[in-house]
């Protein structure tokens, strides 16, 4: 169970309440554990900050969808090599896209992706800021704005693509790895899965 | 006042009243509002968040001293050329060393800064996870524990490191700017205000 | 069907013999045409001297599995960028290896992936020669050679290495996009295919 | 005789007909035998891909010159430091060019060579490509169209440049060496020339 | 006396007459020696050749403020992580502005400085100049000189540049240090200091 | 006569008298102007400045060979893309070196010149001072003086880089170009010409 991680596990029955309860929650959704949520229960109060910042930032209202904010994650994630953000966050991506192709694409190369230009001028702005936040000035948010992005749009872009450098440096401190589950998900195309059933 | 954020900043009294109250007393505390908690609270949640995770990494117990933490805000911070964080926590750096001039060299090159082999060493370590997280191996990790260092503070270090490469991208995003209270605190050595009182 | 390159590609009626007998045979054992084999038909000459290195490189005997030739082919098209060889030869990587996350994780980062040391250290030579050639030096020879490797082996790594260094950027070139066969092809690990026949 | 590379070098009476013939020819035509030639002969299968792959793109006709394309070896074979293919092929340029300086000119740095702006334009894409590839998109491509250069002239730049991506890995990966005749092939310029015959 | 350079710094009554008379003269107007002059002192002739240079391009007449002039060593020496300059020219550049947060602005981030667009662009160009001087064409010239540049005016700033690339590197060489003296200097507003008097 | 320079040319009969002799006793000696000497008189005083520096440290004695110290010109100046510098000062070193190969060697790569490893490690050092200063530690002199270099050996190699780096930026500066005799001196073996004559 410890082989996620380079730091230790906690049991979950040794798990302050809300940990455990969101952690119970998220197995009951997903019919499994993702790590990251075992991995970063060994320092609670960081857990709670992450996962409250990962909510207020991919789970609310606003102009991007939540196809857009995962192409964030795994195109900031790629240029980062992070194991764990892609492969997981790549799963994810894939399902609310619902397409198998596009966060391989989106990882190896955003620039040649199947995605609109709009969605380029996205990811450049969030890749420059991954790598070289220094390079950002006004021009690359008029190059948003240009291509209809608000201004609280421009903060959730900015805002995901910090708290993934966040993210992708803790998986490369701990070396957490994925799940084997995430490999698989959202791989087969949602016509054929309806052709399945 | 909104000269310090490309963004709003919220009136004070349209705020959350648990934000406003950290406000409040960061303000009896510092004698000024440092511009990050204003700059911030234009996203509550992303607030919250913020500091929770900064509580827990900057003001808990741990092998790592106050003014070594700051060392590496300011270190990982001044590699990402972030204005705010360099200012304000070298500011910050200056007063827990005891040090009017460590923050500056920090700043410019921690390689030569007149700090100890070890703490070289860690800011080696957080400057490395700061700007390229893929090259850490577990060598490095490996090197921190041979100059004294245990596993949990190693999860500092790169704990720290990883809050603040969400934090410069933050300033970037919004070219934050620093007050200007921080450029001359702890500019006179200890010794010398003694003299003075 | 000029989907996938910027340049034009051949009717099959309208190639030479021996360029159409060899995409009719990688058609009837694969059960569909590669991209690389159309796109590249667009120059006869081109396309035979291409794979005939690359058959020279990937199909002789020697001390690396075909696996292992299939590593390097995706850790140095990664840091290439290439989508087209990531996708490729990513399935066939999970294929020769009988694993269905090794090209995922390769991808991602190699110093990470569930690899051996030894073909850490090759993937290490492979992507130092791919994106830094004039830091080769003899050390990195001795280094393959101390993880057992022969100068045959060297060779080839290098060889590989060198080949693929040329179609990445044939790749870039015509923005030649994978076929959507391989995104899932060695996804399914072996023992659950049995378990479905 | 194995002094230009770190692996064997064959006899010629030892090489299959087709490579000595080759061989033989050249060595009539040049007065020497290029070290690429032996080094090569090593993997004969290699020998014969390698420069049928050069013949298809140095020796067809189209619309860059054959200083042209010797630039681009040049310009992209310094950019990655290779010993070989800078001294070798800068001697070829001078004699296609019938210049004595734009050798060394290109090969130090082509923005400030004796060169056309549409040659500079020319060699910015290839040094990008070389380098970078994954920074070359549709705009670069573009560029080129509007300094007159076709569709084919494209694939033709961009395929010099990939092929020596992989003759400048290969030269570094055995230390390849120059023939000493090549550094003063050249140098004298033509009008000399003809004034001492 | 001898910490603050790797190598010996010679005694003042040691030194030839008009080097010690010139750095008498600096003691007596600054009130204390600068460790560059004690430091270089160790080479007669490269002090007498370094200030030459100095005083040749900082002193001159021309179409940069003294404060324009100090900016782009401070810019400059900050990207070279250069201790002694940025230190030293950092409280030179608080002085001549009047102004004591512009250099701690610059060195961190002059994009987002304080400063006037047409001073950020002066910057822009000295700071390619310092770090990747190849990559400067005749478009950067022309940028200055849309700002309002003269052709001297670019000789200054390139020869400031140039200038400071050397001291940096001797700087790094001999790991010199500055003296306390200057981390106050000019830190308080002229206005407050006015007040006090 | 001013196609060498960006920047006017002044007329020998213009200049100071003591530039002027210098120049003249130049052109004495090597038969040609050297265009550095008339781009660098458009400034007077920078003019004797630069090339009392130069001669302080290129004609002082010391532990360095007059060869050693030109290819630690080349080898930096390579790296720095510095047109006029590789071109004039690899003529320099063919002569000095009496080798007439050893000058491209080392500007293409000095990791793979005919050179020493004692010259190797000395490049080594002078190209991480030109390219990225902060780089060098204490580490780095050990090294040098494991090879045997004294500790003004070492201030001589930082200092001819440190010359150059400021040399090479003047020249990408006013895009100063070498005169046409640099490309052909010395590249006939002594040996030969000794044969000829």
């Amino acid at each position: 169970m410890d082989t996620f991680s380079r730091f230790p596990i906690p049991r979950l029955d040794a798990l302050p309440d809300d940990i455990r309860a969101r952690i119970v929650a998220v197995h009951e959704k997903a019919g499994f554990i993702p790590n990251v949520f075992l991995a970063w229960a060994h320092r609670p109060e960081e857990f709670r900050a992450f996962f409250a910042y990962h909510d207020a930032l991919l789970e609310k209202a606003g102009g991007l969808t939540k196809a857009e904010r995962e192409m964030i994650v795994v195109a900031t994630s790629a240029v980062n090599h992070c194991h764990y953000c892609v492969i997981a966050h790549g799963a994810i991506l894939r399902i609310y896209a619902k397409n198998p192709q596009m966060a391989d694409q989106v990882a190896i190369d955003h620039r040649k992706a199947d995605i609109s230009d709009r969605q380029k001028t996205m990811l450049d702005f969030a890749v420059k800021l991954a790598r070289t936040p220094e390079e950002i000035t006004d021009a690359d948010r008029q190059m948003l704005k240009q291509h209809g992005f608000s201004e609280e749009d421009i903060w959730d872009i900015g805002g995901i693509t910090a708290l993934f450098a966040l993210s992708n440096r803790m998986a490369h401190l701990i070396e957490m790895r994925a799940n084997d589950e995430f490999y698989l998900l959202g791989r087969t195309p949602p016509a054929a899965k309806e052709h399945k059933s």
